[in-house]
């Protein structure tokens, strides 16, 4: 997992370098009437060529009616265009909910002149009330006047909900003979966990690739960033990740296991753990950014199961914002996460600080020393269990008093 | 589960009704140098004739030293006295801590001149700093002083950690022909969760019953109580409940299945679930204690994940706080629990009034009466699955400021 680095990559001036500019890809970021003061919050990705398209989507049971749509277009076929709206997640809306989505990705393709079938549509924001179609259909036509190549930024900003900062970043590299430009923006901030796609997430390149590598390579670089992301314990209805290449770098191209493949896995598994990173900074009310490594486990199953149990608890995330290395509640939190541990076999650092050694605290000074790296706005916090080999690294917040204040007053 | 009531059971001024004053049963609480400010921190509790006792403990992998000589003690025989201290768990402290428990048992039971194996301990407070023996051995002396069949709300005091307030309550029954008298002391707070034992709790009675007997109305009084609360998401590794029967009353034994035994389950149960209740009622930061029903799952197992997943949620305890009927959030959380849900199936009330129905949201007005509803310092929430005939209930609190700044600072 990447460092926390500073939130937003910054644009480049050289036009011809600026990683935002994807060879095909235009959009667009406006405000279409959804949220209150006139924030943006609505967002269009437009490709020429149509581009071939993966996507990963929520595992919740309760699925928003736009994730229903998106996934079974993302199966059937190339994608010209990407519909988004923040403020309104379109979800547990029933039926009227999949007619608004259907309608809203229909007046899109008519008005982009394209089949309906090949706009996705992704929605973030509050559950259970009614899209306002009437307010976001009267602002499709200046959505779709204000698409450019340059557009990509304002689309990153209008996909915002609680979100403190604008998560985007680009990369440039030569693959397969071509320069190959990729970008990705997300939006993250609340309801973020751990199980498969944790957020909305768009990634754009000019690749040539096959369907199924960029199935495989997303499947893969999801599981090692955005699965990896702990902000509170609920995954939300709405979770999107997609990643759309149109080809028109006109590289060899890029299928699975052939050079061109691992050049833009190294190229996209950075973006993500960054992107992924700055979700977790931008956390609800967050502070900080902890890198919980688990070491010494039966097995990476259970070390997994252990850092995602420290990940959620309230008693650890808050003695994380109170810069108090407590290792008491990471005690009681490995003992009762399920997986067997040992107490007189823990070590336990924050950094480099070694605080407790078999299950014993090393004393005042270390613990001093420990509060100073608490103090920090990001820390590694490492758990050696000393029991096996299998070990897991999940990235948390700390828990806030904005945080209750961002959640006790989201609707008002 | 008990309504929520006055946290305090008041002490009747007649004292031979008292229920606080149970034959055989004697006790006190003193401030013994642990905590600051001279509050009161060191409990002990007498039986004279020995009691029978039956007990239960966490679940915790990391067990504190009381917890460990306690589940020992319990399984060979009757218990004479109970130390208990507050303000330092003694867990995570090693040989050293076990070398501590086992010394203050022994001095204690010199004072009273009883075997040492007849002294159980109890611990409550910060994980792994040792105990100040020494100021502890000091005090003792006096703890024994003080000791006097009105002590027992005394102790009830010196339990206490981050409760606001002292947790007894008491009633007298005649059951076997003799008038029985039944108190209960606990504490709680923070650390909150269902698994087994779930705080401190003690319950002296004078019945005369067996072993088995005990054991089993504690298990499933425990069961339909302590362990159907939620306060945080982890449980303490000193949790303990004691249940000590000194036989005192005369009655004709109350053997298991006997009418004896279900007029003392009658009279237990009840007991406990009001202790129960204000232990989430003063869970740390609680300004609200929420009683969720989860009916028409697949299955009482399902129905209990699905509470227990609600019941821990930062998202839905922050709504509560914020007086939100954000049925969303509710919806989400319960999608992402494990067991299967059908969102267009569910209907979520508060009290009486019902904001959801096959998953579709009643109306503006429903949802005025619904913060109406969340605006009281306790409500029911119902959820039904419409899928099965599996039910739940469990108790929780929100998630406030207050909690953030009591476990920001805990130990500053």
């Amino acid at each position: 997992m990447a460092k926390p680095k500073s939130p937003l990559t910054p644009v480049r001036s050289n036009s011809q370098e600026d990683p935002f500019l994807v060879p095909g890809f235009a959009a667009a970021g406006i405000h279409g009437g959804i949220k209150k003061n006139r924030r943006r919050d609505l967002a269009l990705i437009v490709s020429d060529p149509p581009a071939q398209v993966a996507g990963l989507f929520t595992q919740n049971r309760v699925k928003a009616a736009p994730v229903l749509i998106s996934q079974s277009r993302v199966r059937s076929g190339p994608c010209k265009a990407v519909l988004i709206n923040s403020g309104n997640a379109n979800a547990c809306t029933g039926d009227q909910g999949m007619k608004d989505a259907i309608c809203l990705a229909r007046q899109t393709a008519e008005r982009l002149g394209v089949d309906e079938h090949d706009v996705l549509i992704a929605s973030t924001g509050v559950i259970g009330e009614r899209l306002p179609v009437g307010r976001i259909r009267r602002a499709l036509p200046r959505l779709v006047q204000h698409v450019s190549p340059a557009g990509i930024l304002d689309a990153a900003e209008a996909i915002r909900t609680t979100d403190r900062f604008r998560k985007a970043i680009g990369s440039k590299a030569v693959i397969g003979g071509k320069p190959v430009t990729l970008c990705g923006i997300a939006k993250g901030a609340g309801m973020i966990r751990p199980d498969m796609a944790t957020m909305l997430a768009f990634f754009l390149t000019d690749l040539k690739a096959p369907d199924a590598a960029l199935r495989r390579v997303l499947t893969e670089g999801t599981e090692r960033s955005f699965n990896r992301i702990c902000v509170d314990g609920d995954t939300s209805t709405n979770d999107t990740v997609l990643l759309l290449a149109n080809g028109r770098a006109g590289n060899r191209t890029a299928k699975v296991g052939s050079a061109e493949y691992e050049a833009f896995a190294s190229m996209l598994f950075p973006m993500m753990d960054e992107l992924a990173t700055m979700i977790v900074r931008d956390g609800e009310g967050a502070t900080k950014v902890v890198e919980l490594r688990i070491r010494g486990a039966r097995s990476d199953d259970e070390a997994s199961r252990l850092a995602y149990h420290l990940a959620v608890s309230p008693l650890v995330k808050t003695s994380f914002y109170g810069n108090d290395p407590n290792w008491g509640r990471l005690m009681a939190a490995l003992g009762c996460a399920g997986p067997w541990v040992h107490p007189q076999r823990i070590d336990v650092s924050y950094d480099q600080v070694c605080l407790v050694r078999n299950g014993v605290a090393q004393g005042k000074k270390r613990a001093d020393q420990a509060r100073k790296v608490l103090k920090k706005d990001a820390f590694v916090l490492t758990i050696d269990l000393h029991l096996g080999k299998g070990s897991a690294r999940v990235l948390t917040s700390d828990l806030t008093h904005d945080y209750v204040t961002l959640n006790a007053s989201y609707l008002t």
